[in-house]
């Protein structure tokens, strides 16, 4: 069986079990405590990150950029970057954006600070980082409000790797109860879409051991 | 004309230069000073980073691996991904790699300290940063120098983007003068063959203002 190796709300890994999920392919999933660098992980992946993808003939893959591209090159069916050029440089400028401007200007400083130092028992959240945080979010969430308000999905009328780049980032940051939803309806109300689609249950469900998703998390189920 | 806006000594700008000039696609430069905020330049990337390609019909993209997968999709006769999937996945891996963690571990510690901030006007290099950049590199020189004793290139046998995004970064970390190559001699060797290459003169003759490149940079030249 394939495998992917992740861990809990990490958005990377989200993202390629998402993409996962919407090409129909079944994979096993693995926690890797990556901090722990175990040898047998690092001889897969010598950059020692996740995700990290086993295909069922032995390929490992790592990133999930790498991976979402190989994904899509071999298994063409459902297309998730584009079909020309023009769309798919699209598609993966915002799959960027996400991957690395949101994950730097919100998640890292909400989920790395409040999430991952619990878990690896770091201290406490460093306040100025959680402040940044919660001031640059909005203007993403504005910039998802005005994408969508032109597009049917973010990087134009189908479903895209820029949706599931973006859902992964903000899945995790709302597990820990920063997104505010109630001041975005256009951000809010695309993301409801994704979290309805087949097989993203965990998104929501999901749960980090001894870590329990803030109220306005489990609010957003219903 | 196709348009590349840039700034001196960017690696990322560099990567896409290098990528143009391997595929023998003419291009005129414009420096951008990024941090002025440019309105007409934030209307064609929102996210105000470099670099930006326009193209001869008025395309716009930016991100240097989006600019760098529509140019292998649009102009394929020299390919510099790969032909399969698996080839092209490990092509990606290693342009990753030195796009994102050599760019981190390397530098932002050496480039953007000692270059960026005497260009803004920030101030002395952090010394932690510094000394963290130039305990980190070995570890990359290490590795391209593992990669290349046992392919021809860093991702296979033929010249790829892995190739480029490394010598990208490695180039302007020679211009502040900190590369040991004296202590990787099979890394320095293939960094000689790259800037051997046609038309890439420019990695060793670029000068930014008012800031002239280390001495041994200009040693590596003869």
């Amino acid at each position: 069986m394939r495998m992917l190796f992740h861990f809990w709300l990490h958005p990377f890994s989200r993202k390629v079990r998402m993409a996962l999920t919407e090409k129909n392919l079944s994979f096993d999933l693995t926690i890797e405590k990556t901090w722990e660098r175990r040898t047998e992980f690092l001889a897969m992946n010598p950059a020692g990150d996740l995700p990290l993808l086993v295909e069922k003939n032995g390929t490992i893959l790592s990133n999930s950029q790498v991976i979402c591209e190989y994904l899509d090159e071999v298994y063409p069916e459902i297309n998730l970057i584009g079909h020309d050029p023009v769309q798919r440089a699209e598609t993966r400028r915002l799959v960027n954006w996400f991957d690395r401007k949101f994950n730097k200007e919100v998640t890292e400083n909400l989920v790395d600070e409040k999430l991952m130092k619990a878990i690896l028992n770091l201290g406490e959240p460093h306040g100025p980082s959680v402040r940044a945080g919660r001031a640059n979010i909005h203007y993403h969430l504005d910039y998802i409000g005005f994408l969508i308000e032109r597009r049917q999905w973010l990087a134009g009328d189908t479903f895209s790797l820029a949706d599931i780049s973006a859902a992964a980032q903000l899945s995790a940051v709302d597990y820990v109860g920063d997104v505010p939803w109630e001041q975005h309806h256009v951000a809010h109300q695309w993301y409801e879409k994704i979290k309805a689609r087949t097989g993203y249950d965990f998104l929501v469900e999901e749960r980090v051991p001894d870590f329990n998703p803030a109220v306005n998390h489990i609010q957003t189920v219903s």
